[in-house]
């Protein structure tokens, strides 16, 4: 159950303003479910039971299964949505004290890939390596070093046992590699983008692993799809959100802030950075999606929040139950003033906190909206995910956009490969030459 | 050694455009160096030699041996300044396999607090309580519970050992708490806020005991102290960047993302942006301080900045050498395509990506500054943070506001207090009520 309470938008916004995208929504909502939109190649993640059939899931179940006898602890190689989704639900819902997952092939820190090299000798470890084409740079260089340690430590025939590959069905250079090897392989289906594949084996593999129940993360994305199908703006959460940041958008609010009151939702901010800086951020156009933890950063950010440049608008996320009791104790002499607190639980403070700042920051300017999670459980954290995709996918048509393509993410390794001297890419000198001819000539220091 | 190079501001911004804010600047200059500013009661972390004086960390680097040989653990307890600037120099630069520091008051979770007091039982741990006052709710909350934890571990007696407060040397709760139970303490100077403490106490207990060489971190804060006194921009690297990015602001830049390539850079970041954050977001001012994390976030926000809406600037982080050697391993077979990188080590390829980021950034109207460090130890990073804290206070004056004060942080407070009930503050109905009349008013979900 996910409820989008949008009063703190007011003034700004009024559910006549919203109403009044019904048409533009509907186009939208046509382009997503006809197909007719740009970047309709791209729509697998519609269908979250479509993408992750019942047959798979057994599949992921009883590979992971095994994993998780044989080892305790698993690598996910990947980046951008072939990491983030993983990550996200993980920590939001891995139960504690169970198996271990950590990420390769996310960065290219050799301080971090030689940690967790060390890390990792010695432990009873396997690999699941995500990438639709086996050929990108970061996880390709991890899954090479850690295939590496991995047949040093147990053997080529264990090693094959305890690697997991999750790619493109027929082509590409991971393909072939789980063809020549025999790895255990499950697909990254040909429509849907990075960004759009939590619900594929991208996601299932490392929460199987990890222990999430994996049913009720795919079940309530099931049950989201069902609620968000319908174009009413009076009745479907996800379309008002998209319609809502549209208009706070035309207002001049062009930097919108993700809001948790919860450490372990740290990554599903970063997730919906990916989901939304890369759907929209084209054309010179988009929101700046960016996020903030409280109460933490109402001790950093707070400041600039309730009074800096009027450009920001927050997005809430509250959690309504679930949370353990950890209760106050008492204390004869008070001289931290708590004791009016004792026999509340730090949970009810926190929800006060939730409910002081938003109020607060609606005063200083700030308008809000809130998305209440009725618990965090594999259940509702799957609403969420698909609630965002959905709002996503009509948001970034009302913007005008194509929200399922990432062309702008290709210039940075063009430069890399010319000046690693990667054949058949632009040309090293050239490049080289850019670089000398632009770094270096203002410069300041000691 | 610190390195500011700011050649990809160009066209935007050139030496001329620089050098034409040197009357201003030196007005800044003046205004901190001869105390005649707004907020100039905080200027005390000028001096680090001041605020950090030998005899101080003599003690504090005996109290804080005592404690490494008697415990496993240190929980820092506290929130903003008395947070950040800890887990910053902590994550850069504590050695691997070292003593473990973790934080509590920092934020009101329940499910954080909960795992926190779990996973400390039965372990050998110490608690540095850090706050100039004793009553900010979130450490104080903390405190309670992490004392009478340890108090049931090991005693009265023994925890008192195991507790050092790091507080206003005179007054407040904590001071008091102090004087009647006998803790060790370490004062936070009154002439120093908490976004520019880190080079007092408050930074230096938990480094010591994590490690860290707090004579070098004292040393590169005083060296980077005394090359950034001159107030001449041709050369003084704190002053540019303090100008520069005034510049920007003044072109519609108004987001300013920090980008790193390194993830233990992660928290420098966060303590970034509650420095300009706190010191520039007030009177409807202030850029946005944001930050990104490469090369993993140039396959999230890698398409918005490439091709988003055009108001950002980015500021790099280069760690010049140091890193550890990991060298890619041959493959025969080559499917992925990566032959061509062995005999490279990963940081050079991680340092093209750098290259190639800042060259296609520029291309797509992204200016950025690039700050290089020599490599990432205690002197350069104690360099590095004084050079923030410095340009801070320049770049605060060249915009207009007081970059020492943080009125709007009460905001939030107030209100939580007042529907918590906390006797002496805003009247509780009152605050009810205006939440009552504006949430829940409009509202779709399912």
């Amino acid at each position: 159950m996910i409820k989008l309470d949008y009063s703190y938008l007011s003034p700004e916004v009024s559910p006549a303003n919203i109403a009044a995208l019904q048409g533009p929504v509907e186009l939208a909502h046509k382009m997503l479910h006809q197909g007719t939109g740009a970047g309709s190649d791209f729509l697998g993640w519609l269908d979250p039971a479509a993408i992750m059939d019942a047959a798979q899931l057994t599949k992921i179940k009883a590979v992971t299964a095994k994993l998780r006898e044989e080892t305790d602890i698993m690598v996910v190689v990947g980046i951008g949505g072939s990491y983030l989704g993983a990550r996200t639900v993980i920590e939001a819902l891995a139960p504690a004290g169970g198996k271990q997952v950590l990420y390769a092939g996310q960065t290219l820190s050799a301080d971090y890939t030689a940690w967790l090299l060390n890390y990792l000798a010695g432990k009873r470890f396997c690999i699941n390596v995500v990438s639709k084409s086996g050929t990108t740079t970061e996880p390709a260089i991890a899954f090479r070093l850690l295939r590496e340690l991995l047949v040093r430590e147990v053997g080529e025939e264990v090693a094959i046992s305890r690697i997991v590959a999750t790619t493109d069905p027929t082509n590409g250079a991971l393909r072939t590699t789980v063809q020549n090897k025999g790895y255990a392989d499950f697909p990254i289906p040909a429509n849907v983008g990075g960004r759009y594949s939590v619900f594929t084996a991208v996601g299932m593999v490392p929460f199987a692993y990890a222990g999430i129940n994996v049913d009720a993360l795919i079940t309530g994305a099931v049950a989201c799809a069902a609620a968000c199908k319908n174009p009413d703006l009076a009745v479907n959460p996800a379309y008002v959100y998209a319609a809502a940041r549209n208009i706070m958008l035309e207002q001049g609010k062009n930097i919108e802030l993700m809001a948790n009151f919860e450490p372990r939702l740290h990554y599903l901010a970063e997730w919906w950075k990916q989901l939304y800086g890369e759907s929209e951020g084209k054309d010179g156009k988009g929101i700046f999606p960016a996020s903030v933890e409280f109460t933490t950063d109402l001790h950093s950010m707070g400041q600039w929040i309730q009074d800096g440049r009027r450009a920001i608008f927050e997005t809430f996320i509250n959690i309504d139950g679930g949370q353990p009791k950890v209760e106050l104790p008492s204390d004869a002499e008070n001289l931290d003033e708590l004791n009016y607190l004792v026999g509340s639980d730090i949970n009810s403070v926190n929800f006060s906190a939730f409910q002081g700042t938003a109020l607060a920051h609606r005063s200083g300017g700030v308008p809000s909206m809130t998305i209440t999670l009725a618990k965090l459980d594999a259940f509702n954290f799957g609403e969420l995910l698909y609630f965002f995709q959905k709002a996503c996918g009509i948001s970034g048509y009302l913007l005008g956009v194509n929200p399922f393509d990432q062309p702008g993410v290709e210039a940075y390794k063009k430069n890399m490969f010319a000046l690693l001297g990667k054949k058949g890419d632009a040309v090293k000198a050239e490049v080289t030459a850019a670089v000398d001819a632009a770094v270096g000539v203002n410069v300041v220091g000691f």
